[in-house]
């Protein structure tokens, strides 16, 4: 029997639970004519065997290095010459087996192979089970800059198993753990109360099948509503654009931030004063300060500049008004981001 | 005064006409917030200056080299790196001034470009004007096999100007031509009139307007009805399983043959014997025999089985039933490919 699904987005099924009771029995449903795996080093020993029993055709798995670094072009011709190796037709089906790379590139090749197969998401960080695996985003880097090539295309189906993050590290895990937060401060207050007060070493205790399907449930509310990013969806971005400018230049360093690292501290700068103490109060628990330093500014200007929500040289910031809920967009100069970068280094919450 | 468009299809305007009555007060009514034109070595020389003075905005160009080897992952590095350096935004617009190769290519790399940015088609051959710039197809070839890696994604509009075939070869002009007599045989018995018994030298005398308007009309129909190629898109594959194969085969001898002059052996080819003596006696004054080598005969098949539409190792042919408008889907095996090819090397019509 097929589960009915926890949340439906365009014509995208979530289901939230044990992959035994949502993949089995949606696949079973299906009638594709042949099934690849995309899985990365790490998915491939701790997640697929999990998976592969589930799976009621013959099937191949496709494996890469794990990592961002390997988020770009030269890894997806390595995936879509395994495709032409496996004669994958239009009516095949691709399973992204892993994180926000394995379903971002994974999505990408499927959505570009052959002008388009289906794919679904099987994401097992929390990162990508409760962001990157909803709302349609495919993509890689190219030149060291995020996401600049993809497309939006729904996955066939999401399935987002908690029993997978007995396979992450606390790092992995307190990275989504940025994401599911956000999710509180922007749609849900309820949700944040799991995690005031809360000791770090106890996260793993919580009830993560209910906690992921609250946090789902903003993210899905929100990417029904603006598809395509034109509005609203600037809400998700909340942290993202000074965040994603900090995991930027850190990469290059010799200690590179988590994206949850990156986007706690985005967070806290985003956020103006009369919000701040409390946003930084629930995330410093999880995510202790890091020194940005002065010579870093310039870079990150830089690195603000080349996001893609960004036109004609401004750098424009969605930035909390009243939380939950409502956000005003902002156009901000590098002096700006200069003093919101040394507030947050100097404050003490 | 911005001018009706010919045709719509999907959000999709086709105009037909002197560009600067069309493109020029079209751009007038829009607010991209940069212009970028994609060019190759031929039409950076023989078009652009058609179009340049157009252009309301300032522009930046990115010239490609010619030619259909080029459309391939390489290039759209090159044209990804151009659009990184001139910072395009997502209310960046491309142009994409050339013929198939151009539109495809370019189409595929703004459609990719930060999850995708608006483009035009500006075709300059007669080719790309009748058939590749209508219906949203996008993508390049991969590994030799074509349009391997592309996704649908209907232009912000589309620019058919007949002045721009003076820039085209006799052999060129021909090659367009084959489509546009595919259109007459698939879906408007009177556009076939004006090519019957015509010499091919008078071919650059015909009223050019007025033909690819009822030309594109065929095409926007059948893409109206079926945007994804789910069933009724078939006809215009009709000459392209056998035609696309013999392009890819003879691509690697010294005798290249053009788009068009395949696509009309695989019409006839792929035409059944009540109706293809019409289909030759129509085609051959334009593109005489070409004899196909028993030994070509498996690597034709083995080219045949990658063609996207087939699924699971079965190769299906659209063959047309009844002409116009009818196709039925027959599966074939290698034997009957042997033997349509040899039919069409011994018939004498």
């Amino acid at each position: 029997m097929e589960r009915k699904p926890d949340f439906s987005w365009q014509d995208s099924p979530v289901f939230v639970g044990n992959l035994a009771e949502t993949l089995g029995p949606w696949l079973k449903g299906q009638s594709y004519s042949q099934v690849l795996v995309l899985t990365d080093t790490h998915t491939h020993v701790h997640c697929l065997p999990r998976l592969q029993n589930l799976l009621p055709y013959p099937f191949h798995t496709i494996q890469i290095t794990a990592g961002e670094q390997h988020k770009n072009l030269e890894t997806c011709t390595l995936i879509w010459q395994q495709m032409l190796l496996h004669k994958l037709d239009r009516k095949s089906l691709l399973i992204n087996l892993g994180g926000g790379v394995i379903g971002d590139m994974g999505g990408f090749c499927a959505a570009t192979w052959k002008r388009g197969i289906d794919f679904i998401q099987v994401p097992t960080t929390l990162l990508s089970m409760t962001d990157a695996a909803i709302g349609g985003k495919t993509g890689i880097d190219f030149q060291g800059i995020k996401n600049t090539i993809g497309v939006f295309q729904a996955p066939a189906a999401v399935f987002a198993d908690p029993a997978f993050l007995h396979t992450l590290s606390d790092r992995e895990l307190k990275s989504g753990l940025a994401e599911v937060l956000k999710h509180g401060f922007i749609g849900d207050p309820k949700l944040l109360d799991s995690f005031a007060n809360l000791h770090p070493a106890a996260l793993r205790t919580l009830p993560w099948n209910q906690l992921l399907t609250q946090s789902i449930a903003v993210k899905v509310r929100v990417v029904t509503e603006d598809p395509k990013e034109k509005g609203l969806r600037m809400l998700l971005n909340y942290g993202h654009s000074i965040g994603h400018a900090i995991e930027s230049y850190f990469l290059g360093t010799d200690s590179p931030l988590t994206h949850g690292e990156a986007i706690a501290i985005g967070m806290i700068c985003e956020t103006p004063p009369p919000h701040q103490t409390r946003v930084a109060q629930i995330l410093e628990p999880f995510f202790p300060k890091i020194t940005i330093r002065k010579e870093a500014m310039p870079t990150l200007w830089q690195l603000m500049l080349q996001d893609k929500k960004n036109s004609s040289g401004a750098v424009r910031l969605a930035i909390p008004d009243e939380l939950p809920y409502t956000m005003q967009v902002l156009s901000i100069t590098e002096q700006d981001l200069s003093e919101m970068l040394l507030q947050y280094t100097n404050a003490s919450y």
